[in-house]
This record gives structure tokens, C-alpha cells and sequence, in this order.
């Protein structure tokens, strides 16, 4: 055979410690998700073509699409929001409000050049079937819990599409890019989208003036009832976000020194019905998992993941395989991940060679005169000790 | 819009009850796993076409193909095998023997009339870069550890693919039909396919009375230092398990009134080199997530997963919702999950209703009289029970 191993354009191999930190942060998002009640709803990677088409506007093209040998137009997942569309029309009896979390891939045929990726995980938590302000304080309070869970310091900028009532649709888009192109290129874009000076500089500054709306200040007493760090969220009259389809609160979670938002979401109150011709309410966002896998990485917030086993236990020779396959099988039961070398004619120099390259913390030895004394030499690899114990000492030593 | 809301033929989504049983499984699977050392792997849902094409027979035209907009031509994850094979010869810094694990969906154009899914969930874990017998032994382990975990009572089934050295592949065939057809039916192939009757009846006999191997013996020699039952182990010398691939020890797995086997394997030394063009032994198995899933249903062996929440803290009216969100707050931090309800001018009656459909299992009531006494009323919506009691007898109580 004579095919090249190679990985498609734009996807990715996640070799053990990559995977490692994908499940940590995975088991967080679950676990701060479930806390609050919310359930794991999972969709299938193909659906029909059509259920998803004409929904992602232009970015529409960006879609994979193929026709099965049966017959069927179907294209892969491209988000999670409109096979959540679809499972609110088909599946009547699921009680409201769902409050559902989702975890799965989605693809996307981005160009490559800019760094992005055409499968990618998303994480998306919504509140479907309620207009309650106290869905949208649980859904920011899900983003607070999550990144205090992870340590890492993030502030969350919200707004009311409220606050942009009376502007007509461009001119948002115009005030959207404040934080990135500046004030006087915002008025600018203004005065070419049409407006005229004067109106540019008062529409501007009214929106920087504007209070907190009623609704917005409802969803902060709730987070102040539930205990949550209020500080932590910053009134931001001119965010617009993107996405049309907002309805009333929207947000945007940064990090200190990253740019970029970690987590978006808001209230989009028009869009889940589509499917059923009917209006249902939602509140509801989208985690970046990558970014937030690497921005943990940078600030050093993840914990040691570098291997999967504690410790590797040798085998010194084939007389002592049997002992050595014991001491597996009791670390193995005291719930320590325990690798064992799997040759016992292999040289002890290469068996710890092994752990290094695994990058395996610790070693167990067991010769003879340890068999003999009923005793284990442990190695710790990071700091070259070594001491001699008993098994039930190793518990402890590994804690 | 007037698009019917469904989901493709063959494919599933998993609403909240069956994600958290998929969820349950995988973990207890990860648990035993890591436990032994092995690693996560994770490859991508779209491959080359051509690292695929050419590796699974006449299987092949089940794949699903597609070619990208930008013109690579691509297809759908087949199995996790040959995955493994391609990212074993393109990170040659893959510390050997690599012990990994990889739970991820697969895709299949099956005949869905055979109540066969198009996309499904494979578990497989392999050692890769050893001939051991101890890495036979391991993967064995494996499986007794993970359905005893389970709670199911099962039999593995193993031959040594030895024992059919001097017979044709298309005698072996036949054979491994014994149990589903009968000892009559096989010789009748057998002579159909060439051999005559005396020769077939010598053959098979000669198959079923051949004692245990020396490979073998090691193997379950192994299992029993490792403290395994092994009277969970049958040695079948007629099991021939059809794939080609396979060089040595074989097996499968079958719990009892249940048909088909749940987990299979063995030692493969020639197919995981392939892109290489060397020899790198491996030996695993695959396990049948759905069917597993499936049995462990039938026999009654999951736990109670019918909520995620296991309890629902009601809203009495607009002025006790404050209270209401500071016990789901302080329940949470208990590590219960714990869902809110969403409106505060909701009839309490509906509230339960709403507990009674998600199968939450407790239901918190606090009313002006209980916020006074300092008190919650909890009641159990399985008996109709209720209590009134402190926030911090709740733990208990739900415990």
C-alpha cells in the first residue's frame, strides 16, 4: 500500500494528551450544566439537506453536502441550534421549559488559511419555552459557574436589543464594531450607511447614555438572589452582536489579555419555531471550545494531564510477571490508574524509558529481594527519588 | 417554512432519557480503561477517501463518500481501525506499546430494513506494538472488568486461530457457522466445498477435541495472577470468528437469553502496519455500545436515570422567588443537581406538573408559612410523601 498517512484538510487527530484536555473540559461544562438541571439531548452528524438549508443565510455555502447511494440529499451538522429547531417540532412531548445542553461536532468548510478548523466541537446550553428573566439569569449564570469552576477570570458584557429599537438594522451593524475599529470610524460607516453627521453623533451617544433597561435589571437581582458575583458583568449599551436573530438580552464573555469572546449567546425568541410556524421562546448560548481549551492553556489552568496512568509497574523478570501482575490488580482495585508493562524479558532501563516517554509520574519495581521482604520500590520520575515500601504505602506515597 | 421536521433515515437523535443512558455507559468504559492505563484517541469524522478505500472488502460500498468544495475527495469515518493504523504510521512518537481506547461515531450505508442504524457509536481499545501474551490477557481483562462493572453476567468464548493452521479459509468459514447452523450443515458445506465426507468429519473432530494452546494457556495463566475469574473464559476450538485479519488468540462475548456477542476481539499482527508497509502486532476489541446499552436495559442494570435533576425548587409567587433561587443555589452547592422553575406566577399545581413529566424525582415547596419557619416542605413525587424540614436536612433526605 502505498497511500500517504494524512489527515483531510482542516480536521484534526487529538492524540491521548490533546484528548485528555478535551474530556477535563467536556466533564466540567457537564458537570456545571447538570447541576442547574439541564439534559443532554444528542442529534445525528447527517440530517436531510433541506432541514437545514436556507437557514445559515450565506454562510450557507460553508456546508458539507452529500447525496447517500440511497438516494437522500443530506448535509453534516453545522450547528446545534437548528437540529434543536427541528427536535422542539417532532418530539411534541418533551416538556417546557427544555433546558438541554449539546456537545457535539460540528463542520464547517472554512478556509484554512485563517487558522480555522472544519470540525469543531461546540457547546451550546439553552432554556427553550420560557420568557422568564430568570432563564436568562440562569444561562449567565451557567457561564459564570463555568469559567469560576475553570479559574479563570472572565467578565460578561451584556445588553438589550432593546436598546436598538428605533435604528434601522445597518446602522447597528456600524455600532457593533465600536470595540474593534473605534468611535470616529463607527460614525463614519454611519454617515456612509446614510446617516448625517449630527444624527450619527447623537444616535451614538444616546445609545452610550442608556440605562439599564428593566428587563436587564431583573436578570442582575436574580443573579444577586442566586449568590452569583455581579461584578463579573458589565452593562454595555452599544454591543449588538452579529446574529440578527436576537431578541432582547445579549452577551459576550472575555478574558483578561485574550481577545475575542469565549461565550456568546442571548434571548432569540423567533427563531426555534420556525419549524412549527409557531413562536417559542429561547435564551441560550455557545461556548468556544477550542478557544477556551487554549486560553486555559496559556494561563496555565489546567491540571497536570500529561498521562493517563499514575504509575507503570515493571516487570523484572519472568519468575516476578506474576508478582508484578498482582500489584496491578491491587492498585488497579484502590481506584489508581495503573499501567503495566506488558514484557517481562524487556530491560528495566527501557520499561522506565517507557514511562518517561509516557510521561508517567511514578514507577513500582519489584525484584526479587522486594518480593522477598514484601515490599515495593517506588520511583518517582519528576524528582528521580526512590523509596522502598510496603503496597498499602504506595496509596498514600501516590497521593 | 414548510419543511417537515424528521430525521434521516437510519440516524437517531437521543433525547434526554437515552443521551443519559449513552452518557453512563461511556463513562463506566472510560473508567475501566483508564484504569488500566490505556489512552484516549480521537481521529476525525471525514477522512482522506483514499486512506479508507481498499480496507474493508466488499464492505466498502457502504462507506459514505463526499467530495468538498474545495475538491478533496473524502468519506466518512468507517471504523476506528484503520483510523488507528494511519495516525500509528503518521506520529511515529506514539510511545510503544500504545495502549489506547476510542469512542466515536461511525458511519454506515446499512439496510436499515435490518433494524441496522446508519450512524452508531464504537468502542474499541487496542494494545499496539506488542506480542505479549500479557497484552492478550489485558485486553481479556478488560472486558471481564468492564461487565462486572456493569453488573452482567457474561461468558467469553476464546480460540487460538492456530488451531485452523493446515485448513483452507473456506473450511473456516463454514466451521465458524457451527453453533448458528449445526454440526450437520457445517459438514454438508464443508463437502460442498470440497472436501470429501470422511476428510470433513476427521477435520472437525480433529478441531473440536484439540486441547487448549500453549499461547492460550499463557493467556489465561496471566488473567489468573491478575486475580480474573477465569471460569468466565470458555475455550472453543470451533470458534473461528469471521474476519480474515485476525493471527492468534480470538474471542467473544455473549451474556446468557441473549443472542450475538456483545464484545469481540482478538490479536490482528498484520493490518495495523499496513501504510507502514511493517509488521506492528496489536490485539483489542470492539465493543457493541448499542447492543450493550440494549442488554443492560433488558436485564434491568441501569441505574435510574430517568431525570437529571433530582429536584425541582417551585416558585410560591413573585415575592418568595428570591428565597426559592437562594435554596436551588445552596443545593447546588451541595452537589445536587438541582432544576428551578422558570416563572414566578406559575400555579404550583402546574409546577408539579412540569416535576411529574421530567421525572424529577423531589419537589421543594417554600411558601410565606415555611420562609418564616425557616423550613422547606419536600415531597416526594414517587410516593405522594411529604415532609417539612430544614435546608440542610434536604441533603439527607435525598441521599
Amino acid at each position: 500500500m502505498s497511500i500517504e498517512p494524512r489527515t483531510l484538510k482542516g480536521f484534526r487527530d487529538f492524540l491521548p494528551i490533546d484528548a485528555r484536555k478535551r474530556q477535563y473540559v467536556i466533564q466540567i461544562l457537564k458537570k456545571v450544566f447538570e447541576s442547574y438541571g439541564f439534559e443532554p439531548l444528542e442529534t445525528p452528524s447527517l440530517e436531510y439537506a433541506d432541514v437545514l438549508k436556507g437557514k445559515y443565510g450565506e454562510e450557507e455555502k460553508l456546508m458539507y453536502e452529500l447525496t447517500t447511494k440511497g438516494g437522500d440529499e443530506a448535509a453534516l451538522r453545522y450547528d446545534q441550534t437548528v437540529p434543536l429547531a427541528r427536535v422542539i417540532a417532532q418530539y411534541k412531548e418533551i416538556p417546557k421549559p427544555f433546558k438541554r445542553y449539546q456537545i457535539q461536532s460540528v463542520f464547517r468548510g472554512e478556509n484554512t488559511q485563517k487558522g480555522r478548523y472544519r470540525e469543531f466541537v461546540q457547546c451550546d446550553a439553552d432554556v427553550i419555552g420560557s420568557t422568564s428573566p430568570l432563564a436568562d439569569a440562569e444561562i449567565l449564570a451557567l457561564v459564570l459557574d463555568i469559567y469560576k469552576e475553570f479559574g479563570l477570570d472572565i467578565m460578561i458584557k451584556i445588553n438589550d436589543r432593546a436598546n436598538f429599537e428605533n435604528l434601522d438594522k445597518k446602522y447597528v451593524a456600524a455600532i457593533d464594531k465600536l470595540e474593534k475599529i473605534g468611535e470616529s470610524a463607527v460614525l463614519s460607516e454611519m454617515i456612509e450607511k446614510g446617516m448625517v453627521e449630527k444624527d450619527a453623533k447623537e444616535a451614538l451617544a444616546s445609545l452610550q447614555n442608556k440605562f439599564l433597561t428593566d428587563h436587564l435589571r431583573k436578570i442582575l437581582d436574580v443573579l444577586k438572589s442566586m449568590g452569583k458575583d455581579i461584578s463579573k458583568i458589565s452593562y454595555e449599551p452599544t454591543l449588538a452582536r452579529g446574529l440578527d436573530y436576537y431578541t432582547g438580552m445579549i452577551f459576550e464573555t472575555i478574558a483578561e489579555e485574550a481577545s475575542g469572546s469565549l461565550c456568546s449567546g442571548g434571548r432569540y425568541d423567533n427563531l426555534i419555531g420556525a419549524f412549527g410556524n409557531e413562536q417559542v421562546p429561547a435564551v441560550g448560548f455557545g461556548l468556544g471550545f477550542d478557544r477556551t481549551i487554549e486560553i486555559l492553556e496559556e494561563k496555565n489552568l489546567l491540571p497536570d494531564l500529561s498521562s493517563t496512568a499514575k504509575i507503570l509497574v515493571t516487570i523484572f523478570n519472568e519468575t516476578t510477571a506474576k508478582e508484578s501482575q498482582e500489584l496491578a490488580q491491587f492498585l488497579r482495585e484502590q481506584n489508581i490508574k495503573t499501567d503495566l508493562y506488558l514484557d517481562s524479558d524487556t530491560k528495566l532501563e527501557k520499561q522506565l524509558k517507557y514511562a518517561d516517554k509516557k510521561r508517567i509520574p511514578f514507577v513500582a519495581i519489584l525484584g526479587p529481594q522486594e518480593i522477598k521482604d514484601n515490599k515495593v520500590n517506588l520511583k518517582n520520575l519528576q524528582n528521580g527519588s526512590q523509596i522502598t515500601i510496603s503496597q498499602e504505602e504506595i496509596i498514600n506515597a501516590l497521593a
